[in-house]
């Protein structure tokens, strides 16, 4: 069960591994780039090549509503469709159907829900969802789980790890293309104990990844890290360890020192989206009109197309005129961000020097100068 | 007045030129993409490089509206604030202004209109459309002209060429930046005598080039190609010839044939996000359903990004999912198509087989077959 994955280093709890899948090598701790519709928002394949992003996300859920998993295998499978030939891990949708507004039913079958493109019934059981990430063929399939509110008490998380165990069996029993691995998935809320009490339960399946989900969904960001920080030491030290939707740059650095190898999050693209773009002092708002004549890059070291090229008066500029360009640029600058601070990690653990490394990047975050006090 | 402009070769009234400016030469004939907010709508300027654009066109309204050339200018011009080496055309503002709904009154001075962007009152005049100009920095500034309704009578039409007349004086006598060529702007709707006294009058004056505007504004294609083919022989051969606005394919082509030397349109940029994209075989529309599970590249011989990794069915969910990279992509490749057209007219009249290019590349121009009795 280790040929897909290596520990090369290690550094207090931290880990430097090299994760194995069919379309390459991921040096690990990695971030993901959200890929939810079959694209990373604003940017294609070559521009994930120019970060390069050796492993991006794609979601189950929205794929199989549009343009659905059937067309996606006769065009070829995700990596051919969307031209990307490095590493997809695919959700399993549990999140999204959870997660979203409207009616849905869950049975121990499986749940029944509307689609957000058409309205229409939809439903997705744990073999369906193992069948769709088939269809799709990643490289790395997650379990199809019960993901409970935030706020649900000690009796509800209860059964949804106890169905997600069931699920889980249910996921591995399921067929699967060569080589796709297959990751299980620990629920349990913030309650250290379920949690430690359900990844006994997944981390007994052979599963080649365990998975925290449920976390990042609300609660306070200290309670997190000291659910991860209990939790993770804990997970199987010859698997790699993901943590599902997480998170800030502080979020990973504190998950990367628990023991974390691999995170993906929309908040870097989302971010972008909306102004809100990462730098070493920081982040800034790009809307704040302090940015409207500077001159500089946002991030003088930054070798993304956005700092090599464009002022951060340019950039404010696209925003304010709302320009398709801006987009791209954005993302691109904070996607960088974010897959040098983990790559900066991994080069720090391999070092022997990830505290030091943490303590730097975390002294300089905060908002810089002309962000402060200011509307977005 | 000839050193910025050699011609190399002719083929009938066609011409194959050199244009030389401040920033680099521009093989003519040439079509200019149009970069409204100093960007091309979607594109970064290493994304007009990769399909080695020569020169593109700057909109002066909407530069000074937003983000202002005074900023601009303190920024380093628009070649620098754009991150664009190569040359820049910037049209006077007139046609916008003159366009535009809302109130806008012309004296002899100039003409007092709303911003689009903040309602505010504006003014330009023949010196302040030259000095913001100046201050962006084009390559190539247009003289600031009255730009008459395309179903205007032959007294207002006089009215107006009379007017552009005594502001391209205006235009002449103000300040320009070292190296900065000026171009005239011929008026006199479709009527052809109007357009060959107006043309008289704008080659007398010592402009580096010569302008045909308020073409293509709701007149039949076939009334554009007869004004062009009767007047673009006329303008003074040492200098180049700009067909403003213009058009469709089979506009440069003809608009080529009768010795039009410059191009620019909106059409390849504004079709691309759209859905409307062009191949040898025609057009075709991307949202038809019958482009959802092709592979297919949208041309298999055009060297865009979009045709070198993608397939029509991968274009074809971007633009139901209405995902930025869509308009990237397309926009790319119907630029592609645009530029190669015209180089291909190019070399053609060096080759001296202009008519049989025009030929075969005019017996494709239908829509492809997936495109026929469907809707957008």
């Amino acid at each position: 069960m280790t040929q897909h994955f290596d520990v090369l280093a290690t550094c207090g709890h931290a880990r430097a591994g090299i994760l194995r899948t069919p379309h390459g090598q991921v040096e690990t701790p990695v971030f993901m780039p959200v890929g939810t519709q079959a694209t990373v928002k604003s940017l294609s394949s070559g521009d994930l090549e120019s970060l390069d992003a050796p492993i991006i996300l794609g979601n189950t859920y929205h794929l199989a509503m549009r343009p659905g998993h059937a067309l996606i295998a006769r065009m070829g499978g995700l990596h051919t469709f969307m031209s990307w030939p490095r590493a997809i891990l695919t959700d399993s949708g549990g999140f999204q159907v959870f997660s979203q507004s409207g009616r849905r039913t869950i049975d121990e079958d499986g749940v029944t829900f509307q689609s957000h493109v058409d309205g229409s019934a939809q439903r997705l059981t744990p073999e369906s969802a193992m069948a769709i990430q088939a269809a799709l063929g990643s490289d790395i399939a997650m379990a199809f789980d019960e993901c409970p509110p935030s706020d649900a008490d000690g009796a509800v998380l209860r059964k949804a790890m106890e169905r997600t165990t069931r699920w889980a069996r249910r996921c591995l029993e399921s067929p699967r293309p060569l080589g796709q691995l297959r990751f299980g998935i620990v629920q349990g809320g913030t309650d250290v104990d379920l949690r430690l009490g359900h990844l006994a339960e997944i981390a007994a399946m052979p599963f080649e990844g365990v998975a925290l989900g449920g976390l990042s969904v609300g609660e306070p960001p200290e309670v997190m890290h000291e659910v991860v920080g209990q939790v993770a030491p804990k997970m199987p030290a010859e698997r790699p360890r993901y943590l599902m939707g997480v998170g800030r740059p502080q979020d990973l650095l504190a998950g990367i020192a628990s023991g974390i190898d691999m995170f993906d999050c929309v908040m870097p693209t989302r971010n972008a989206r909306n102004g809100h773009l990462f730098v070493p002092a920081g982040h800034l708002n790009i809307a704040n009109t302090g940015f409207r004549d500077d001159p500089r890059p946002l991030d003088e070291a930054c070798s993304c197309e956005a700092c090599r090229r464009y002022s951060r008066g340019y950039l404010a500029h696209l925003f304010r005129s709302k320009e398709i360009l801006y987009y791209r640029l954005a993302t691109l600058h904070n996607l960088q961000y974010y897959l040098n601070l983990v790559r900066g990690a991994r080069q720090a653990i391999l070092d022997g020097r990830l505290d030091s490394y943490i303590a730097e990047r975390l002294a300089g975050m905060e908002p810089v100068a002309e962000d402060l006090g200011q509307g977005g």
